[in-house]
């Protein structure tokens, strides 16, 4: 189906339609490795707090790629020059930069592979691609690794604000029905503009900017580290955790052969050759799912009750905190799980335990975001915003959380 | 978590908010059987023609159960008596009206059980609820049967303008981004009475009524008997069957316990007694998906090429066409597939078939749509609308389809 | 401020921005000729039944350019060429084809001026802007008034599928809250080919082109014909004709010196010359609201009485029927009102009197939309449609109404 | 139309539907003096910028009460007793929160009249309507001027997140098209709760408190002191200045009796009798814009060119700063203008001038917004919230501008 005439379309509640530009694109995405991200949800387990948040990378590297195809239009328009070859450079690279990501998504980067990131993966997944066909990505690759000569191109791909983000955060705000993180990644695209190689926003749209900048904490701090979203994250990695153990010690556990491969090695960046890629791409949210859904009956009291607390939405509480927990209390309750239930400390550790979580809404060091001002000067979005204070958006901010089983367990 | 006071809400991308009534609600809400609803695709494999078509039935229970608050105000204001009890009846039996669907949702019904429709085994979910609930849901599940005395309350359940209905049209639309499809159905509640025990839209909505109608064929044609979906689902059904010859062959498959039960017993109205129910309910999308991902690797020729053209989106072609199928075509394929791959006339007939698909806008004769108009007297739509000629869109419509191999298989 | 290399954006809440192509239409836009659209409501009286209807001639206007811009795009890419010469004039011609509407859209055309209708205004309009732009909208008018060699650039300007009712159908449903009457005009135009000379819609569009004329129906008599919007302009037409009334016997009427020179004169087609349409010209909204507003004090108390009923929104009683209205319960209404205020028969004409509306959701006969079929054929889309039985929509539809004084009046 | 047990509704595009919960509110839409915010536009003359911006006082007010229903069923369903009557006089306060806004909303509240603000005439009107009404709009009387027992309730009607604010802020953001100015009114509402009589907002709610407060802002600088905006605003200003000279000097002008007298009289808040209000209830948009187009022909100079500027939005131009102007800038500009149409320097300062515009975008000393914590305690936003630094929202931003003409003028 080389559709050379033909307008071939995806339908988006968001944008309306996307539409394919060139039949590279069209291939690409009817790659085994591209379909394979209609099974990876964009936002892991965040569905368990929004319904709605069913949506796949798949969906969101489309929508990625069409605020590109905008992007470039605004941008020749203001007279940067972008060549046929760049063009197709920037709407590959965009399209392809999510697919290394593992079953949902984030979770899995440090408990099924470690040392590695998606992003190394997904390059990786382009070298392969790229031999396929015929050296057409070598630009692209290019672009990604922020080794093409002009600059700008890869912060459209990667940088604070990127055509990325652009959709993420729009996509993740319908789809959760959370309307506070929209942004309006139409009016933010308009105002780009490229000066001697950087990608910058003009004036008028420093108010967007910060506007961004904003949904993007409000995204953090109300969708992305929701208390019971990160209680069902820890749970998932922990699961993956003991089936490690388990795998380990010698026990039989039911899963898919591509998980078990990745199960009983510990893959690391160096490790991470051809063969595994290509194991690696046989992972997605299904394999893991489905190993929940064997693990729930297993023998093993810890996997079984992880399990099932995913399955049934029965998760563990969680207190939030702004000061370090104290491990008083968490004593008190790991205590009282190994005397109900006759197991030892590392095993109720897996039931009671506390972390920290971190998020900064702006770097404001590395590659800030610049505004071209009227006068023609450039100046970083912190020093031309008049009152927001953004600087304070650039200050870290950690919340302590522990978890624990509810009484009925 | 028997939330009293406190206001227990879901977000959603159409509504807004969804609340939760009250504490029973909430518990079913929260059982392992209902919880087993956010793993079952609303729309089966539609995502391969429409990538936001994500959602599930958890939400669409949900969504309908929202709808049917409104219509309870929205009557009780007209002056409509609708006691507390009936209220929570009306709202449990919406509720759990589909939870008896199976992994992608009508896919199955004619593959992994027979001759059992998704509301029988609905019902029988209800029934088991009941028990656990000490009889709570005994209203409801009259209502559900339509057993209750009050007639019209079965309508807003279940007939041709209840909210049902009135939830999946918008929210298939909305998640398909298909704006045709989107319908009023605030509007049309707005509208609704109840006379004589009837349930009946006002004079003034009867244009959205057609509106209605008009939308709920669109949505068929467009987007539920989509041409790829049709092949996708046949596929889906095809490899089911193919995995159940080869169990009763003797050869292994591996899948999830539950999937292989269903396997390797033939199911029917009279055997699914309680057991089945149990293991019913650990079915889900995921087993399915897993197989497919296990089984694209199997021996066998069929089984396996049929899985890889689901995962990999890689279908059969088809032609759709408004008179029967000539079968001369359909043996050439079938020839040239059996002789490239020396294959049986059976094994090729997994992948050359035809067959039909219809569909009716709207029943004229069963239980029509009644229009109260101003005048007092009651009229059926298809007698009030003035110029529509909706006795068309009683007359079913049949189309012609056959399936057949790329040229590259 | 000849914008060249600057992108000039306005915001409509519908399509997010809309950009401004070149300094030609920029111009355009800035003459007060076109600026004075901004003063004339796109739906006439009708935010008096929808409270959101204020939107402007104006930004359909824009709108409309906008769905153009996306329809020349569609086109080239399925091979149509297109010159930028061409360009220039759809788009000139799209902008500028209802710049003939005088106040309040349609309420005018039969009552400030006579047998000439607001295309052949808008056509002297364009005549007059030719002059001032040195010929720049030769081609334009050419388009315009059909005369072009390539008819299918008149078809998007004006058939029954063109971008005029593309935005209008979806603009009013916008702002009335009307979702019913919501079209997805980028699919329809995402269908658009053009087969020898004549604009065609894809099969596949097939759906959507019956959803359209479905939906335009709907708004038809949900809307454009909603019996208060119906009220409310007769008294409109009535206020007028009773002015011109009062001024011929003599009386002195407060209003402004445009508005009275079409009171004072019976403009017809003939004598619409270059110095009537520079007095047209400064006519709009505001004109006929002040006026009213003035009038509700007047002491003839027709005039009076029509005014104070639109401004306070306390209209006459509207019954609408399918058959003909009776005169006998007319006379009645009549003969109470000459008792109670002592005034003639002529007078109380104005308060009591009835008429019909008819509308036809689908010209069959002349310039049916065609589809494009599969096979290469091209059939008209009530043929095309399998079930909708369209030539129903073909049918004159005609009601029949009467409107009286309230009791209290 | 007394409708008891009918179901009035109001269409509208953001919440769906409005419902009319009783008669009294009925009748109080249907009066003249409600009527008359038909015809004031709820952003002044915004539109010449965002040209969808057409939406009025009427719908704004609309919109309020339906939000007013939300936020008291939320607070009821938290355990806040509210009874019957408190219910209507929250819901009268807040519909007729505005009544007192003359023509454009705020631009006449400096020219038009003098010291007396729209809130104060806002209460004369409801006084004279409690008359109408026999002492039924007492209550909402006694919440409005924020002496009823119960403080929270005027907290509703006048604060920091009343419902004014949660509707106008969405209002204008969908009108306008500046999705950055969209806010979460229902979550917003769905977080509050009453605390000591206080209205607060609960912990989880923080970040849409943020987020409200960052758009508010947003708003403010993007869209209500868009510079444009801002000299239409002074033009119109200027008109009704120069109008009132011209007058005093004994000029003929022509207008609007109701507008003519303002023009003529000198009206503070003392002179302010019920025979002004009377006039005063006259006023519209319509009467100004009607003045303007008759004025753009008068002989004086300056009004005739500053009536054409905003009817041709051919406006001044404008340059904004962070510093104060120089004014040696100024009198370049002026001087030549004096020059070349030989006026006085006096009528040359109504083409050019300075001034400044500031904004607060939250005021954390009087009536700060509080926060309820889930440990029961309350503190204000600023010192709930973690990161932002909400307190330099409070520090006050002032802009200084200049205007000047362009140079054809």
């Amino acid at each position: 189906m080389k559709s050379n005439n033909k307008l071939k379309i995806f339908n988006d509640p968001i944008y309306g339609f996307i539409t394919i530009p060139n039949s590279l694109i069209f291939e690409l995405i009817q790659h085994k490795y591209f379909q394979r991200l209609r099974r990876i949800s964009q936002m892991g387990l965040s569905y368990l707090v929004y319904p709605g948040a069913h949506h796949t990378r798949f969906h969101h590297a489309l929508g990625s790629m069409h605020l590109m195809q905008k992007a470039i239009n605004i941008l020749r328009f203001k007279g940067v020059t972008i060549s046929k070859e760049e063009e197709d450079g920037l709407l590959v690279a965009i399209l392809l930069h999510d697919i290394g990501h593992g079953p949902f998504s984030h979770a899995m980067e440090h408990s099924i592979v470690n040392g590695i990131s998606h992003e190394e993966i997904s390059l990786k997944f382009m070298e392969i691609l790229n031999a396929e066909f015929n050296g057409s990505l070598t630009l692209a690759i290019s672009i990604f690794k922020g080794e093409y000569s002009r600059k700008f191109m890869c912060q459209l791909i990667s940088s604070q604000i990127d055509m990325d983000r652009a959709d993420y955060l729009k996509r993740d705000s319908f789809y959760t029905g959370v309307a506070e993180g929209n942004i309006n990644s139409e009016r933010l695209i308009t105002m780009l503009n490229v000066i001697d190689d950087q990608l910058v926003v003009e004036e008028k749209g420093i108010y967007s900017v910060e506007k961004f900048l904003v949904a993007r904490r409000f995204m953090y701090w109300q969708v992305y580290l929701h208390k019971t979203g990160v209680v069902a994250e820890q749970l998932l990695m922990r699961i993956l955790k003991r089936a490690k153990e388990l795998v380990e010690l010698g026990n039989t556990l039911n899963c898919s052969k591509a998980l078990l491969f990745f199960l009983k090695s510990d893959v690391n960046r160096q490790g991470f050759n051809a063969e595994t890629l290509a194991i690696f791409a046989q992972l997605d949210d299904y394999d893991i799912v489905a190993a929940m859904k064997d693990w729930q009956n297993h023998e093993d009291f810890v996997l079984q009750n992880l399990c099932q607390m995913i399955l049934n939405r029965d998760l563990l509480k969680i207190k939030i905190k702004n000061k370090p927990i104290k491990t008083s209390e968490l004593v008190t309750h790991s205590n009282a799980l190994m005397g109900k239930y006759n197991i030892s400390k590392a095993e109720a550790g897996y039931f009671v335990f506390y972390d920290e979580i971190t998020n900064v809404a702006y770097h404001n060091k590395k590659a800030p975001i610049n505004i071209l001002l009227k006068s023609g000067k450039i100046k970083t979005i912190v020093k031309a915003s008049d009152q927001l204070n953004l600087k304070t958006l650039g200050k870290p901010i950690t919340k302590y959380y522990m978890c624990y089983p509810k009484k009925q367990m």
